[in-house]
């Protein structure tokens, strides 16, 4: 076990300025705080409260994502790991994490600091400073949908993607559907690029043809949306399944600015089953990620990378939701009008 | 909650009657037995004990997998899963299952009648007849290395094969390997599959030609390996990946009847890193499953399944174990001198 009298001498310092550095003292200097905590976090150092069980205490990091109201996508995954981390005496902090806070200090230096075991982190993307970090952490951490390699401290939790768009497929088979295409989010995250190789699996699977131009990339935000979809239009997509539900969102948009009924002419499914997916209009069938549940694994998980178990990867079944965006194909085939 | 009334209601029969099946009395009929531990299962019974924390049990069913001695492949994984279910509350019997057995009694009938509330079922192939069975099945079930999909009783355990392969071919190409074959176990496993992919990812994220011919297929029983390694010698291959140890062990013994040295002529890599990995010779470079942290760990998605949380896969990470199988590439080739 690292003591604090050891990271003292590696660090030719009195225990006493470790000690401060630990416990965010005021009267050392930022620099020397950051030279201390790095150096605790290299030598594995926990802080007492985490090693007892009593107050030992885990981190919900959230960016970018609401979870306050029980609409918020947000809201049940914070439930789920509170219940689960309360049924294993941990006590639970939520940190909403800012741009500016992962500029100003390490990942793993700020739980130190703050005395926390281990995180679980959600909403982040692949440009957040910290994405890099994670892949280098020593603290336990679960992520929700990110994937990192090679570390056995950090592990994964999301939804078996595979299942979930064979669902998506076989359900638009079952409403005569044969040309679907695909709309990708972010080409480089590992999440889409699973779903997206589900989606080729499934559509082989029922003996569908998987054309390149009915794979569309992009960012999910609208505009970007607008000019993606026409060519899977010129193919006569009766069909398309997006990579999730904000995505589907939006192509229904497009799908009423080019002149299309949504389901009438094209039916659309996204995949997560957040709360916008309810309201929508059409309502959006979709690929549903039971929260709660993800919340209460992403605790079970950081338990196992707390007592050294290196798990890589968690997936939960997913649940095909139907509601109104996705009716029998139109045989007859539709006209293509953009506006504005 | 059912009761012993509601299923003797069900099937119009006296509670005494459903009792004497559930405790397997033996003054009812075989068939009336059956009849009944079916409607128990269909109705989702619990008995008492596993209803309350105490006298609880799990089982450990195992098919064709040697565990009693610390060599033996299943030791560990018995050990991490007795030790982790000890902290939970759980009792642990471990049950040899034969073909007799699975053909005598179905899957879910044979864990309600011993009174278990669930199994941990390692070393079946998609040729035994409880697999078909766990398809359907309404037991918490943890299978170790075989997928099932839909069902949210049934979890898969294994080790993240994506980045087992990645490393067993970074490793050859830090040895100037370019010519890598991937020897596959049987065609319709998941596993083989996962890792077959696996493999064509990592070789082209390494910028090597993935070659039809360079991807055997076949059991792996000796007499079987000895025609399939012809094509990846024709094509000069210096290293070949194994989805296996046992494959890889008969890869080594075709290599020599060929007339090629391992390592100097092919390098061979195993995965799973299994006891005899120790003692082929040379012993085997390989991917290792932590198999004691695989034991803890299906108990642990165990407890999340009898909470009713519907896992469908938990990978850990793997690690690679350099031994004497792998070394530089043998630049100047080869000749093939196929033996008796």
């Amino acid at each position: 076990m690292v003591t604090i009298k050891m990271i003292a001498d590696a660090l030719s310092i009195s225990t006493s300025t470790v000690s401060k550095a630990l416990n965010d003292a005021t009267d050392i200097s930022a620099e020397l705080r950051q030279t201390v905590l790095e150096k605790a976090v290299e030598m594995g150092y926990t802080t007492k409260s985490s090693r007892k069980k009593v107050n030992r205490k885990l981190a919900v990091m959230i960016k970018n994502m609401a979870y306050g109201n029980p609409k918020d996508f947000g809201y049940n995954i914070v439930l789920g790991f509170r219940q689960a981390a309360m049924n294993h005496d941990w006590n639970v902090e939520v940190i909403d994490v800012t741009k500016e806070l992962m500029n100003e200090e390490k990942y793993d230096t700020f739980l130190v600091r703050r005395g926390f075991s281990g995180a679980f982190c959600l909403g982040f993307t692949l440009r957040d400073p910290w994405m890099q970090q994670f892949q280098a952490s020593q603290m336990p951490t679960v992520l929700l949908d990110n994937f990192v390699n090679d570390n056995p401290h950090v592990a994964c939790v999301g939804t078996e993607n595979t299942e979930g768009m064979e669902y998506a497929i076989q359900h638009l088979v079952g409403l005569d559907h044969r040309e679907i295409a695909f709309f990708c989010g972010e080409k480089h995250s590992r999440v889409s690029q699973d779903r997206l190789n589900a989606y080729e699996r499934a559509m082989l699977s029922q003996g569908l043809p998987v054309h390149r131009d009915m794979i569309l990339f992009g960012d999910y935000l609208a505009p970007e949306v607008r000019n993606h979809l026409l060519p899977a239009f010129a193919r006569k997509a009766t069909a398309v399944v997006c990579a999730n539900d904000i995505i589907a969102a939006n192509v229904i948009d497009e799908c009423r600015r080019c002149g299309l009924r949504v389901p009438e002419d094209v039916s659309v499914i996204g995949f997560d089953d957040i709360p916008l997916a309810t309201i929508t209009e059409p309502p959006l069938t979709t690929i549903r990620q039971n929260r709660k549940n993800i919340g209460m694994l992403a605790m079970t998980v950081l338990g196992e990378l707390y007592e050294r178990v290196p798990i890589a990867l968690v997936q939960i079944r997913p649940q095909l939701i139907v509601r109104g965006s996705t009716a029998k194909a139109n045989a007859a085939g539709y006209q293509v009008s953009v506006e504005g």
